[in-house]
Protein backbone atom coordinates (compact mmCIF):
# COMPACT_ATOMS: atom_id res chain seq x y z
CA UNK A 1 0.00 0.00 0.00
CA UNK A 2 0.99 3.39 -0.87
CA UNK A 3 1.99 5.74 2.01
CA UNK A 4 -0.04 8.39 2.52
CA UNK A 5 1.23 12.17 0.50
CA UNK A 6 1.12 14.74 3.13
CA UNK A 7 1.22 18.55 1.65
CA UNK A 8 3.35 20.55 5.03
CA UNK A 9 2.72 24.46 4.72
CA UNK A 10 3.12 27.26 7.20
CA UNK A 11 2.73 30.70 7.49
CA UNK A 12 6.01 31.20 9.34
CA UNK A 13 8.12 30.73 6.04
CA UNK A 14 9.60 27.64 5.15
CA UNK A 15 13.26 28.04 7.17
CA UNK A 16 10.50 28.03 10.66
CA UNK A 17 11.69 25.40 13.22
CA UNK A 18 7.86 24.98 13.61
CA UNK A 19 7.47 23.77 9.89
CA UNK A 20 10.85 21.80 10.13
CA UNK A 21 9.65 20.10 13.15
CA UNK A 22 5.76 19.53 11.59
CA UNK A 23 8.14 17.86 8.51
CA UNK A 24 9.55 15.56 10.74
CA UNK A 25 6.70 14.24 12.40
CA UNK A 26 4.76 13.62 9.25
CA UNK A 27 7.85 12.15 7.70
CA UNK A 28 6.50 9.50 9.83
CA UNK A 29 3.06 9.14 8.54
CA UNK A 30 3.67 9.60 4.83
CA UNK A 31 5.39 11.00 2.09
CA UNK A 32 6.09 14.36 2.51
CA UNK A 33 6.16 17.77 -0.09
CA UNK A 34 6.78 21.02 1.16
CA UNK A 35 5.44 24.24 -0.39
CA UNK A 36 5.71 27.09 2.12
CA UNK A 37 6.39 30.79 1.77
CA UNK A 38 9.62 32.06 1.35
CA UNK A 39 9.48 34.78 3.90
CA UNK A 40 6.78 35.01 7.18
CA UNK A 41 3.36 35.75 6.38
CA UNK A 42 2.06 36.31 10.05
CA UNK A 43 -1.17 37.70 10.08
CA UNK A 44 -2.10 37.46 6.44
CA UNK A 45 -5.71 36.08 6.65
CA UNK A 46 -6.97 34.66 3.22
CA UNK A 47 -4.90 37.21 1.55
CA UNK A 48 -4.31 35.79 -2.45
CA UNK A 49 -1.28 37.60 -4.86
CA UNK A 50 -3.49 38.89 -7.67
CA UNK A 51 -1.88 42.21 -8.72
CA UNK A 52 1.66 40.67 -8.59
CA UNK A 53 3.77 37.72 -9.95
CA UNK A 54 4.63 34.29 -8.28
CA UNK A 55 8.20 32.84 -7.77
CA UNK A 56 8.54 29.26 -6.82
CA UNK A 57 12.31 27.73 -6.40
CA UNK A 58 12.58 24.23 -5.61
CA UNK A 59 14.92 23.71 -2.32
CA UNK A 60 17.13 21.25 -1.41
CA UNK A 61 17.33 21.72 2.47
CA UNK A 62 19.46 18.30 3.06
CA UNK A 63 18.82 17.64 6.38
CA UNK A 64 17.25 14.29 8.46
CA UNK A 65 14.03 15.45 8.47
CA UNK A 66 13.97 16.49 5.27
CA UNK A 67 10.58 16.17 2.69
CA UNK A 68 10.35 14.58 -0.78
CA UNK A 69 10.21 17.74 -2.25
CA UNK A 70 10.60 21.25 -1.16
CA UNK A 71 9.56 24.58 -2.87
CA UNK A 72 9.59 28.13 -1.49
CA UNK A 73 7.24 30.52 -2.96
CA UNK A 74 6.98 33.99 -2.91
CA UNK A 75 3.32 34.15 -2.13
CA UNK A 76 0.51 34.35 0.52
CA UNK A 77 0.16 30.96 2.42
CA UNK A 78 -2.82 30.72 0.31
CA UNK A 79 -1.02 30.98 -2.85
CA UNK A 80 1.50 28.45 -1.98
CA UNK A 81 -1.53 25.99 -1.38
CA UNK A 82 -3.23 26.67 -4.12
CA UNK A 83 0.74 26.53 -6.15
CA UNK A 84 1.20 23.45 -4.58
CA UNK A 85 -2.24 21.83 -5.65
CA UNK A 86 -2.55 23.10 -9.64
CA UNK A 87 1.16 23.21 -10.27
CA UNK A 88 4.10 21.49 -7.99
CA UNK A 89 2.52 17.84 -7.15
CA UNK A 90 2.18 15.45 -9.01
CA UNK A 91 -1.33 14.09 -7.34
CA UNK A 92 -3.69 15.16 -4.87
CA UNK A 93 -2.21 15.16 -1.61
CA UNK A 94 -4.43 13.32 1.04
CA UNK A 95 -4.20 15.81 3.63
CA UNK A 96 -2.56 19.21 4.14
CA UNK A 97 -1.19 20.59 7.32
CA UNK A 98 0.04 23.87 7.78
CA UNK A 99 2.06 24.72 10.92
CA UNK A 100 3.02 24.71 13.39
CA UNK A 101 2.39 28.09 13.96
CA UNK A 102 4.91 30.08 16.83
CA UNK A 103 1.80 31.30 18.82
CA UNK A 104 -1.90 30.85 19.40
CA UNK A 105 -4.38 30.57 16.58
CA UNK A 106 -7.20 29.97 18.67
CA UNK A 107 -10.60 31.97 19.25
CA UNK A 108 -10.44 35.55 17.26
CA UNK A 109 -6.91 35.06 15.94
CA UNK A 110 -8.50 32.31 13.53
CA UNK A 111 -9.72 35.04 11.24
CA UNK A 112 -6.38 36.71 11.00
CA UNK A 113 -4.01 33.69 10.81
CA UNK A 114 -2.11 32.87 7.92
CA UNK A 115 -1.59 29.55 9.05
CA UNK A 116 -5.39 28.60 8.91
CA UNK A 117 -5.78 30.34 5.60
CA UNK A 118 -3.72 27.84 4.06
CA UNK A 119 -5.58 25.14 5.71
CA UNK A 120 -8.75 26.79 5.05
CA UNK A 121 -7.58 27.08 1.27
CA UNK A 122 -6.60 22.90 1.01
CA UNK A 123 -10.06 22.43 2.11
CA UNK A 124 -12.24 24.56 -0.15
CA UNK A 125 -10.22 23.15 -3.07
CA UNK A 126 -11.31 19.31 -1.42
CA UNK A 127 -8.49 18.42 0.70
CA UNK A 128 -8.27 17.53 3.82
CA UNK A 129 -6.75 19.95 6.04
CA UNK A 130 -5.28 20.63 9.43
CA UNK A 131 -3.58 23.85 10.74
CA UNK A 132 -1.17 23.06 14.23
CA UNK A 133 -0.16 26.38 16.35
CA UNK A 134 1.38 26.03 19.60
CA UNK A 135 0.59 28.64 22.62
CA UNK A 136 4.39 29.81 22.48
CA UNK A 137 5.55 32.69 20.25
CA UNK A 138 9.45 32.31 20.91
CA UNK A 139 11.29 31.27 17.36
CA UNK A 140 13.48 28.73 19.69
CA UNK A 141 9.61 27.11 21.06
CA UNK A 142 10.19 23.24 21.93
CA UNK A 143 7.93 21.49 19.22
CA UNK A 144 8.62 18.13 20.68
CA UNK A 145 6.28 18.07 23.70
CA UNK A 146 3.94 17.86 20.62
CA UNK A 147 4.74 15.73 18.14
CA UNK A 148 2.57 12.73 19.78
CA UNK A 149 -0.66 14.53 19.33
CA UNK A 150 -0.08 16.07 16.23
CA UNK A 151 0.69 12.73 14.91
CA UNK A 152 -2.13 11.26 16.45
CA UNK A 153 -4.93 14.00 15.30
CA UNK A 154 -3.33 13.45 11.79
CA UNK A 155 -3.47 9.84 11.86
CA UNK A 156 -6.60 9.27 12.68
CA UNK A 157 -8.15 12.04 10.29
CA UNK A 158 -6.64 10.65 7.57
CA UNK A 159 -8.76 7.35 9.08
CA UNK A 160 -11.84 8.68 9.86
CA UNK A 161 -11.69 11.88 6.99
CA UNK A 162 -12.50 15.31 7.72
CA UNK A 163 -16.19 16.16 6.99
CA UNK A 164 -16.71 18.14 3.91
CA UNK A 165 -16.47 21.89 4.09
CA UNK A 166 -14.56 21.63 7.62
CA UNK A 167 -10.84 21.89 8.02
CA UNK A 168 -9.45 21.42 11.61
CA UNK A 169 -7.98 24.40 14.10
CA UNK A 170 -5.53 23.00 16.35
CA UNK A 171 -4.04 24.73 19.26
CA UNK A 172 -1.57 23.23 21.67
CA UNK A 173 -0.66 24.48 25.42
CA UNK A 174 3.07 25.45 25.71
CA UNK A 175 3.37 22.44 28.35
CA UNK A 176 6.02 19.67 28.35
CA UNK A 177 4.06 16.20 27.28
CA UNK A 178 3.43 14.72 30.74
CA UNK A 179 1.76 17.21 31.31
CA UNK A 180 -1.22 18.23 28.84
CA UNK A 181 -4.31 16.57 29.88
CA UNK A 182 -5.37 15.33 26.28
CA UNK A 183 -7.55 16.58 23.21
CA UNK A 184 -10.84 18.18 23.92
CA UNK A 185 -13.07 19.57 20.85
CA UNK A 186 -14.28 23.14 20.88
CA UNK A 187 -16.16 25.58 19.89
CA UNK A 188 -14.38 29.50 19.20
CA UNK A 189 -14.39 31.63 22.47
CA UNK A 190 -15.56 34.72 21.81
CA UNK A 191 -13.05 37.17 22.36
CA UNK A 192 -11.14 40.30 20.22
CA UNK A 193 -8.08 42.52 20.27
CA UNK A 194 -8.30 45.75 22.27
CA UNK A 195 -5.72 47.82 19.87
CA UNK A 196 -3.88 50.46 21.13
CA UNK A 197 -1.59 51.81 18.44
CA UNK A 198 1.66 53.18 18.97
CA UNK A 199 2.40 56.07 17.60
CA UNK A 200 6.23 57.69 16.81
CA UNK A 201 7.73 59.82 14.35
CA UNK A 202 10.23 59.09 12.26
CA UNK A 203 13.65 60.49 12.01
CA UNK A 204 12.29 62.48 8.42
CA UNK A 205 9.43 64.06 11.11
CA UNK A 206 6.37 62.20 9.49
CA UNK A 207 4.36 60.30 12.39
CA UNK A 208 3.38 56.61 11.88
CA UNK A 209 1.80 53.58 14.06
CA UNK A 210 2.69 50.58 15.21
CA UNK A 211 -0.36 48.00 15.53
CA UNK A 212 0.02 46.60 19.17
CA UNK A 213 -3.03 45.21 20.94
CA UNK A 214 -4.46 42.99 23.91
CA UNK A 215 -6.04 40.31 23.78
CA UNK A 216 -9.38 40.54 25.52
CA UNK A 217 -11.73 37.40 26.27
CA UNK A 218 -15.64 38.15 26.16
CA UNK A 219 -16.57 34.27 26.90
CA UNK A 220 -16.63 32.36 30.15
CA UNK A 221 -17.77 28.89 28.17
CA UNK A 222 -15.84 26.02 28.97
CA UNK A 223 -16.69 24.35 25.95
CA UNK A 224 -14.35 26.76 23.75
CA UNK A 225 -11.11 26.33 22.82
CA UNK A 226 -9.55 29.61 25.40
CA UNK A 227 -11.54 27.13 28.14
CA UNK A 228 -9.37 24.29 26.98
CA UNK A 229 -5.89 26.00 26.74
CA UNK A 230 -6.17 27.76 29.99
CA UNK A 231 -6.94 24.24 31.49
CA UNK A 232 -3.95 22.21 29.95
CA UNK A 233 -5.70 20.57 27.05
CA UNK A 234 -5.08 20.60 23.41
CA UNK A 235 -8.33 22.04 21.57
CA UNK A 236 -9.81 21.31 18.33
CA UNK A 237 -12.28 23.28 17.01
CA UNK A 238 -13.89 22.45 13.60
CA UNK A 239 -14.11 25.46 11.15
CA UNK A 240 -16.27 26.42 8.47
CA UNK A 241 -16.09 28.70 5.31
CA UNK A 242 -19.54 28.92 4.78
CA UNK A 243 -19.67 32.03 6.40
CA UNK A 244 -23.11 32.15 6.11
CA UNK A 245 -25.21 33.16 9.16
CA UNK A 246 -28.18 30.72 8.72
CA UNK A 247 -29.73 31.60 12.41
CA UNK A 248 -30.54 35.08 11.18
CA UNK A 249 -31.61 34.51 7.50
CA UNK A 250 -35.25 34.55 9.22
CA UNK A 251 -35.03 37.43 10.77
CA UNK A 252 -33.58 39.85 8.34
CA UNK A 253 -36.30 38.85 5.88
CA UNK A 254 -38.62 40.69 8.18
CA UNK A 255 -36.66 44.00 7.05
CA UNK A 256 -38.80 46.16 4.98
CA UNK A 257 -36.53 46.31 2.33
CA UNK A 258 -38.96 46.63 -0.62
CA UNK A 259 -38.71 50.02 -2.75
CA UNK B 1 -31.28 64.51 16.67
CA UNK B 2 -27.97 63.95 15.56
CA UNK B 3 -27.35 62.62 12.53
CA UNK B 4 -25.94 58.88 12.17
CA UNK B 5 -21.92 58.44 12.14
CA UNK B 6 -21.03 56.63 9.12
CA UNK B 7 -17.50 55.02 8.44
CA UNK B 8 -16.73 54.44 5.25
CA UNK B 9 -13.73 52.18 3.91
CA UNK B 10 -12.93 49.83 0.85
CA UNK B 11 -10.00 47.98 -0.22
CA UNK B 12 -9.65 49.27 -3.73
CA UNK B 13 -8.31 52.32 -2.44
CA UNK B 14 -9.53 56.12 -1.59
CA UNK B 15 -9.73 57.57 -4.80
CA UNK B 16 -11.84 54.44 -5.73
CA UNK B 17 -15.20 55.41 -8.22
CA UNK B 18 -17.00 52.89 -5.84
CA UNK B 19 -15.95 54.79 -2.55
CA UNK B 20 -16.67 58.30 -3.96
CA UNK B 21 -20.31 56.58 -5.20
CA UNK B 22 -20.50 55.34 -1.15
CA UNK B 23 -20.03 58.73 0.28
CA UNK B 24 -21.97 60.10 -2.09
CA UNK B 25 -25.16 57.79 -1.30
CA UNK B 26 -23.86 58.18 2.63
CA UNK B 27 -24.33 61.88 2.76
CA UNK B 28 -27.80 61.59 2.42
CA UNK B 29 -28.10 59.39 5.55
CA UNK B 30 -25.55 61.24 8.09
CA UNK B 31 -22.14 62.61 8.98
CA UNK B 32 -19.43 60.79 6.78
CA UNK B 33 -15.78 59.62 7.98
CA UNK B 34 -13.68 58.47 5.10
CA UNK B 35 -10.61 56.25 6.46
CA UNK B 36 -9.40 53.86 3.59
CA UNK B 37 -6.43 52.22 2.04
CA UNK B 38 -3.62 54.59 0.26
CA UNK B 39 -3.15 51.98 -2.83
CA UNK B 40 -5.02 48.93 -4.01
CA UNK B 41 -6.06 46.05 -1.76
CA UNK B 42 -7.91 43.51 -3.22
CA UNK B 43 -8.05 39.95 -2.30
CA UNK B 44 -6.04 41.14 1.11
CA UNK B 45 -8.53 38.77 3.09
CA UNK B 46 -8.23 39.66 6.60
CA UNK B 47 -4.62 40.69 6.44
CA UNK B 48 -3.35 42.69 8.80
CA UNK B 49 -0.06 44.92 9.50
CA UNK B 50 1.87 43.75 12.18
CA UNK B 51 5.51 43.41 10.89
CA UNK B 52 5.62 47.42 9.35
CA UNK B 53 4.38 50.40 10.05
CA UNK B 54 1.35 51.81 9.02
CA UNK B 55 1.23 55.53 7.81
CA UNK B 56 -2.13 57.88 8.17
CA UNK B 57 -2.45 61.08 6.15
CA UNK B 58 -5.77 63.14 6.13
CA UNK B 59 -6.64 63.87 3.04
CA UNK B 60 -8.63 66.90 1.35
CA UNK B 61 -10.48 65.65 -1.47
CA UNK B 62 -12.77 68.88 -2.03
CA UNK B 63 -15.39 66.89 -3.93
CA UNK B 64 -19.07 67.92 -3.82
CA UNK B 65 -19.22 63.85 -2.40
CA UNK B 66 -16.76 65.04 0.47
CA UNK B 67 -16.96 63.80 3.85
CA UNK B 68 -16.37 65.63 7.60
CA UNK B 69 -13.01 64.01 7.45
CA UNK B 70 -10.98 61.65 4.85
CA UNK B 71 -8.34 59.72 5.78
CA UNK B 72 -5.62 57.32 3.36
CA UNK B 73 -3.81 54.51 5.67
CA UNK B 74 -1.35 52.78 4.14
CA UNK B 75 -2.23 49.32 5.67
CA UNK B 76 -4.69 46.89 4.75
CA UNK B 77 -8.60 47.58 4.88
CA UNK B 78 -8.76 45.80 8.64
CA UNK B 79 -5.86 48.25 9.39
CA UNK B 80 -7.96 51.34 8.04
CA UNK B 81 -11.10 49.45 10.20
CA UNK B 82 -8.53 49.57 13.40
CA UNK B 83 -7.17 52.59 12.76
CA UNK B 84 -10.53 54.48 12.47
CA UNK B 85 -11.81 53.27 15.89
CA UNK B 86 -8.97 53.58 17.56
CA UNK B 87 -7.16 56.44 16.73
CA UNK B 88 -9.01 58.39 13.90
CA UNK B 89 -12.91 58.92 14.64
CA UNK B 90 -13.92 60.88 17.99
CA UNK B 91 -16.26 58.54 18.45
CA UNK B 92 -17.84 55.59 17.91
CA UNK B 93 -19.29 54.74 14.35
CA UNK B 94 -23.17 54.52 14.45
CA UNK B 95 -22.20 51.77 10.93
CA UNK B 96 -19.44 50.67 9.15
CA UNK B 97 -20.24 50.45 5.11
CA UNK B 98 -17.40 48.83 2.84
CA UNK B 99 -17.01 49.25 -0.46
CA UNK B 100 -18.60 49.81 -3.10
CA UNK B 101 -16.21 47.11 -4.18
CA UNK B 102 -15.35 46.77 -8.57
CA UNK B 103 -16.62 43.39 -8.85
CA UNK B 104 -18.28 40.57 -7.14
CA UNK B 105 -18.07 39.31 -3.57
CA UNK B 106 -20.76 36.53 -3.78
CA UNK B 107 -20.22 32.93 -2.43
CA UNK B 108 -16.68 32.03 -1.73
CA UNK B 109 -15.23 35.26 -2.94
CA UNK B 110 -15.79 36.44 0.64
CA UNK B 111 -12.97 34.40 2.45
CA UNK B 112 -10.47 36.30 -0.14
CA UNK B 113 -12.11 39.77 0.05
CA UNK B 114 -10.43 42.78 1.50
CA UNK B 115 -14.08 44.73 1.18
CA UNK B 116 -15.62 42.43 3.72
CA UNK B 117 -12.77 42.00 5.63
CA UNK B 118 -13.16 45.64 6.73
CA UNK B 119 -16.59 44.89 7.43
CA UNK B 120 -15.75 41.86 9.27
CA UNK B 121 -13.17 43.68 11.66
CA UNK B 122 -15.64 46.34 12.25
CA UNK B 123 -18.49 43.41 13.45
CA UNK B 124 -15.97 41.76 15.52
CA UNK B 125 -15.28 45.39 17.34
CA UNK B 126 -19.21 45.44 17.81
CA UNK B 127 -19.75 47.97 15.47
CA UNK B 128 -22.88 47.07 12.71
CA UNK B 129 -21.42 46.65 9.34
CA UNK B 130 -22.09 46.36 5.80
CA UNK B 131 -20.02 45.16 3.15
CA UNK B 132 -21.34 46.36 -0.43
CA UNK B 133 -20.08 45.28 -4.07
CA UNK B 134 -21.60 45.56 -7.53
CA UNK B 135 -20.32 42.91 -10.03
CA UNK B 136 -18.36 45.11 -12.27
CA UNK B 137 -14.88 44.98 -12.28
CA UNK B 138 -14.54 47.88 -14.52
CA UNK B 139 -13.39 50.79 -12.94
CA UNK B 140 -15.68 52.94 -14.76
CA UNK B 141 -18.48 51.00 -13.08
CA UNK B 142 -21.74 52.99 -13.23
CA UNK B 143 -22.92 52.84 -9.50
CA UNK B 144 -26.04 55.15 -9.65
CA UNK B 145 -28.66 52.12 -10.66
CA UNK B 146 -27.83 51.00 -6.68
CA UNK B 147 -27.90 53.95 -4.58
CA UNK B 148 -31.34 53.94 -4.29
CA UNK B 149 -30.97 50.21 -2.82
CA UNK B 150 -27.73 50.69 -0.99
CA UNK B 151 -29.62 53.83 1.22
CA UNK B 152 -32.60 51.94 1.73
CA UNK B 153 -30.32 48.73 3.42
CA UNK B 154 -28.41 51.23 5.30
CA UNK B 155 -30.95 53.11 6.69
CA UNK B 156 -32.99 49.80 7.69
CA UNK B 157 -29.71 48.36 9.43
CA UNK B 158 -29.78 51.57 11.38
CA UNK B 159 -33.52 51.46 12.87
CA UNK B 160 -32.94 47.83 13.04
CA UNK B 161 -29.73 47.23 13.93
CA UNK B 162 -27.73 44.19 12.99
CA UNK B 163 -27.21 40.85 15.05
CA UNK B 164 -24.58 40.86 17.28
CA UNK B 165 -21.59 38.77 15.47
CA UNK B 166 -23.10 38.93 12.29
CA UNK B 167 -22.20 41.24 9.35
CA UNK B 168 -23.94 41.69 5.75
CA UNK B 169 -22.46 40.53 2.92
CA UNK B 170 -24.42 43.00 -0.23
CA UNK B 171 -24.02 42.18 -3.81
CA UNK B 172 -25.62 44.34 -6.55
CA UNK B 173 -26.05 43.13 -10.34
CA UNK B 174 -24.87 44.79 -13.05
CA UNK B 175 -28.53 46.30 -14.27
CA UNK B 176 -30.13 49.52 -14.79
CA UNK B 177 -32.33 50.35 -11.39
CA UNK B 178 -35.52 49.09 -13.20
CA UNK B 179 -34.34 45.88 -13.73
CA UNK B 180 -33.25 44.76 -9.93
CA UNK B 181 -36.07 42.87 -8.93
CA UNK B 182 -35.61 43.26 -5.58
CA UNK B 183 -33.69 42.13 -2.30
CA UNK B 184 -32.76 38.58 -1.34
CA UNK B 185 -31.67 37.53 1.87
CA UNK B 186 -29.61 34.21 0.91
CA UNK B 187 -26.93 31.84 2.16
CA UNK B 188 -23.61 32.02 0.93
CA UNK B 189 -23.62 29.67 -2.77
CA UNK B 190 -20.78 26.55 -1.99
CA UNK B 191 -18.08 27.12 -5.22
CA UNK B 192 -14.48 27.46 -5.65
CA UNK B 193 -12.09 29.18 -8.08
CA UNK B 194 -9.91 25.98 -10.53
CA UNK B 195 -6.79 28.09 -10.68
CA UNK B 196 -5.01 28.01 -14.03
CA UNK B 197 -1.39 29.43 -13.63
CA UNK B 198 0.26 31.30 -16.24
CA UNK B 199 4.14 30.39 -16.32
CA UNK B 200 5.95 32.78 -17.46
CA UNK B 201 9.61 33.77 -17.84
CA UNK B 202 11.29 37.21 -17.11
CA UNK B 203 13.88 38.83 -19.18
CA UNK B 204 16.35 37.68 -16.25
CA UNK B 205 15.56 34.29 -17.09
CA UNK B 206 13.52 33.53 -14.00
CA UNK B 207 10.26 31.76 -14.35
CA UNK B 208 7.46 32.99 -12.50
CA UNK B 209 3.88 32.76 -12.37
CA UNK B 210 0.49 34.71 -12.28
CA UNK B 211 -2.56 33.41 -10.68
CA UNK B 212 -6.00 32.85 -12.56
CA UNK B 213 -8.81 31.51 -12.54
CA UNK B 214 -12.37 30.60 -12.99
CA UNK B 215 -15.27 30.53 -11.19
CA UNK B 216 -17.18 27.29 -10.64
CA UNK B 217 -20.08 26.88 -8.83
CA UNK B 218 -21.00 23.42 -7.15
CA UNK B 219 -24.36 24.45 -5.57
CA UNK B 220 -27.85 24.50 -7.80
CA UNK B 221 -29.74 25.84 -4.51
CA UNK B 222 -32.45 29.13 -4.82
CA UNK B 223 -31.03 29.93 -1.78
CA UNK B 224 -27.80 31.38 -2.74
CA UNK B 225 -25.98 34.12 -3.43
CA UNK B 226 -25.24 33.28 -6.78
CA UNK B 227 -28.93 32.22 -7.86
CA UNK B 228 -30.03 35.67 -6.61
CA UNK B 229 -27.58 37.41 -8.73
CA UNK B 230 -28.09 35.45 -11.85
CA UNK B 231 -31.67 36.11 -11.03
CA UNK B 232 -31.60 39.48 -11.07
CA UNK B 233 -31.98 40.16 -7.69
CA UNK B 234 -29.66 42.14 -4.97
CA UNK B 235 -28.28 39.33 -2.18
CA UNK B 236 -27.78 39.92 1.17
CA UNK B 237 -25.91 37.19 3.22
CA UNK B 238 -25.57 37.59 6.98
CA UNK B 239 -22.31 36.64 7.41
CA UNK B 240 -20.61 35.38 11.10
CA UNK B 241 -16.74 35.07 12.29
CA UNK B 242 -17.39 32.26 14.62
CA UNK B 243 -16.29 30.03 12.16
CA UNK B 244 -16.74 26.73 14.21
CA UNK B 245 -18.59 24.02 12.60
CA UNK B 246 -21.22 23.69 15.59
CA UNK B 247 -23.09 20.86 13.67
CA UNK B 248 -19.56 18.49 13.66
CA UNK B 249 -18.01 18.69 16.85
CA UNK B 250 -20.21 15.45 17.76
CA UNK B 251 -18.81 13.79 15.31
CA UNK B 252 -15.20 14.55 15.92
CA UNK B 253 -15.83 13.97 19.48
CA UNK B 254 -16.26 10.34 18.70
CA UNK B 255 -12.50 10.10 16.97
CA UNK B 256 -10.08 7.91 19.07
CA UNK B 257 -7.68 10.80 20.33
CA UNK B 258 -6.57 9.49 23.54
CA UNK B 259 -3.09 8.67 23.57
Amino acid sequence: MSKPLILVTNDDGITAPGLRALVKFMKEIGDVVVVAPDSPQSGMGHAITIDNTLYSKKMNLDSEDGALAEYSCSGTPADCVKLALQELLDRKPDICVSGINHGSNSSINVIYSGTMSAAIEAGIEGVPAIGFSLCDYSWKADFEPAGKAIKKIVSEALIQGIPEGVVLNVNIPKLEEAAIKGVRICRQARANWKEKFDKRTSPMGRDYYWLTGEFELLDKGEDTDEWALANNYISIVPTQFDLTAHHVIQHINNWNLSS
